[in-house]
């Protein structure tokens, strides 16, 4: 088998998700990455940590080399090299390699800190998993239509909650925990939200005044993305239905799942390969 | 009356909802339900417990015994008794009256943990109640079919709740209460869910900050399974409206409610046996 | 003026709402409806009733009076007084002036809770104002006829909470502020609805995990009622929009809203008076 | 250059977006107004403040000054300088200034709450921004088309939130923080918005059941703004989807984002000038 051979059928195996050997190495990639996090996760807990450190650190070492070769071979096996080390995915895996060479690098020596920020920044290789919900692409193209209009949205929100930040820290003051204008805008928030922690709270009452009209605000406004998101699903799943046609007799109103036509019967196009003419969030 | 005519009738009885005599078995079956439940819930106050020890012993074996004769004539009239019995309803009508058995069986001598576990374990006969929701199947329908959905939602929370975790564990760190991974987590979901107990929470500015935005997040994305839910509700009934039409007339835009015919009045087809063309979620 | 005549004029003052008069009547009423309101929680106030006791209670016998001579009034003009006085609003008129009158014959002399008890149930006057927002149709159609469906919402809300509630008082336990299976129940009704007191909170590490899946749970059912609302009110408005023609074109097309014709420009019959083929709660 | 040329050439760069030197000016605006409340907010923090506070008063004189010689040069160009003096934006303008005025010739010899009242009024200058978030005419359409449902919606939670804050005050009484009906209707507020602080909680048996009550109902009727604006804007981007038709082709059924024609290509009218015959909220 020449070499370029070998590339091209390791990297249909590495990349591509349809071969049963693709599919394979797939799921054994997603396995270790959980297993991987789950590591993570209890060894940060002291009393696990305590217990088990050797066998964690040991459970590391042998993920990150794992990681490592499937970083190399994703390297040696795309056709173009740089521009996978440059896409999201390409800088993704090297992330979730790069904090426990730098760790190795910098022995526990030095800031005790810097040594938990590593181990912790390890938790997004959990990005990694993204690659796995990529075929969400009618929720991911909703919100990519939507965005002009929740970033007015967040806009607003942004305006409402400096506002009524800055009116707290004047009426609460310092005294009753409103201590800056940042600190009113983190109750703002919490209150906005309807999060309701309970950290910060109005005490005189004129502040519970401003503070019931803005969660009654938060309440009503919490309505516009729902809208927003829902009106444009309705639309993108209602696009579909119109769009896809039967290749038999090429009705057309077909549920986004159905597999058969319902006129004829006959088998539809697979969902992935309909064409369904809406603005792509990418092009 | 021959054997066979018997068990035909109690099976009518019992597992049908169309006659009088069957609507009247279902109905006192509500009610042992519901009042068993009440005893049980009672009972788990202390004040009461003292009080009524006994007589809450009493109505618990009492309502036992009911459901086992209950169990027992469905095994027996049901045409197929294995397939009852290893059916999502003989499982729970089973797990109904196993606790008190059990109870029975491994006396008071022994652990205490597992008594109260028994005990609390009757509660599980709640879930006898599902069998009388069944006839909401738009919703249940709406709910299948958006799984896929929903469950890629529930994905992408858990990774950003795991991230947002870890994060906070880093910033915060164990002098704030947030003393492993799995703490931050239980903080995120506390707050990207929007419930906001305040039990844990961030004290430094980097930590109310990252608070901060995984409130604003959790407030947007909120309204994603809304907008799955509300367009795929929207779709059915859609469908509903134009494939369900009037057997006199065979005119169709029936609301989903209607039970007569717009056009010329005419009874049409009971909720529950419309054909709504669309792919159920158990085939 | 014979009787008859005065009487269906005051008919026409007090239950009408398109007469000049009877609209002046419906904001005297609302006028007095809410200044009665203020007054009652200005004296709910320890330092305002300290102060002002004597002025509060000469307002609330004055407010008490009119709303006395508006319920003789109705009963007087109704041209069916009994089934006045048995529907909600005759209901509701007496009882915003029977608390006065009980309170004034059983003195102060009497239980301090039964005063307070019957201070209080005056702020059932507010039901008055019921009766001005009833031009609020399209909402009140489209929550009756998703009734049905928000019922088996609510059963089943209810179902997971209860097991939830028996299932934390197993795994926290009183000693963890569980006392009883109600006690449960309430924290988890405040858990799935997001509300999150912090008032009763797990404390053990699967107790936190439960709670969290409770969260999530909480998180993406509530999608449930804004769906069946938002698809309903969909249908509800696009039965008006299709079905409301213009009376000079016979287009149809119109939004709920216009008030003229988008084809021809004419006039379109008023909202109040369109014909909507849907079938109203009522009937 | 005569001056009304030089007044219309200034009018297009500080009221026109569309030319290059329009949108330079709109980009300059946006930055200062950002920097000026960056200082505003840092200088409500005491760490910074003690350390800065002659840099951040300079910077505030400087933005300031700015910001007058903006409200005097749109004074000037307007080709009604009343009209726009007394318009939302030009309260706004003269908003943004008028405190450090004010602050300058009271100065801090009388009242401190006085001088931070007015140092914390600046931030209205946020409000400025408003103007650029105008392109977001969809929504305040929707937001607008609604308001009359919405009014009615919060008409029915402000009597909601009444009747159960009064009973809670009854049923609790101030031994358990209900020490007024205002008290009353902020914990109610709390309750019903899922907000839940956790600074007023019911401790009675009782008093739990009815907060429980009011957390469901809080919880079902927060589907109904959702529902409305849905509803609407549903409504709007099918009527924009129906009567935006391709200049070229004279094809309809456009994307409310698309940018050009999906049959032929062509470009279609800015999203701005696009015929909806909807009416307008202003007219």
């Amino acid at each position: 088998m020449s070499q370029e051979t070998l590339k091209h059928q390791l990297y249909i195996i590495i990349f591509g998700t349809h071969t049963p050997a693709g599919r394979r190495f797939d799921i054994l990639l997603i396995v270790a990455i959980i297993s991987s996090l789950v590591v993570l996760i209890l060894d940060s807990v002291p009393a696990f940590a305590q217990q088990w450190q050797k066998e964690f650190d040991i459970l590391e070492y042998l993920f990150t080399a794992l990681f490592t070769v499937e970083y190399l071979l994703r390297l040696y096996c795309s056709p173009k090299p740089k521009a996978y080390a440059k896409s999201f995915y390409g800088v993704i895996d090297l992330l979730a390699i790069l904090p426990t060479y730098l760790a190795f690098f910098f022995p526990s020596a030095s800031f005790i800190g810097i040594i938990r920020l590593l181990r912790v920044m390890r938790i997004f290789r959990i990005l990694k998993l993204v690659r796995f919900l990529q075929d969400s692409n009618l929720l991911v193209r909703t919100l990519a239509m939507s965005q002009r209009k929740i970033l007015i949205f967040f806009s607003a929100v942004a305006i409402l909650v400096t506002i009524f930040g800055a009116l707290m820290y004047v009426i609460e003051g310092p005294e009753n925990g409103f201590t800056s204008i940042p600190r009113g805008i983190y109750w703002a928030i919490i209150t906005i939200t309807t999060v309701g922690y309970g950290d910060v709270v109005p005490k005189t009452p004129l502040g519970q005044a401003v503070a019931a009209l803005t969660m009654l605000l938060g309440y009503s406004i919490l309505a516009v993305p729902t809208g927003i998101i829902t009106a444009e699903l309705n639309q993108e799943m209602k696009a579909h239905r119109t769009l896809v046609l039967c290749p038999n007799c090429a009705k057309g109103g077909h549920e986004t799942d159905a597999l058969f036509c319902k006129h004829c019967g006959s088998e539809l196009a697979e969902p992935d390969k309909r064409v369904v003419p809406v603005n792509k969030p990418d092009s």
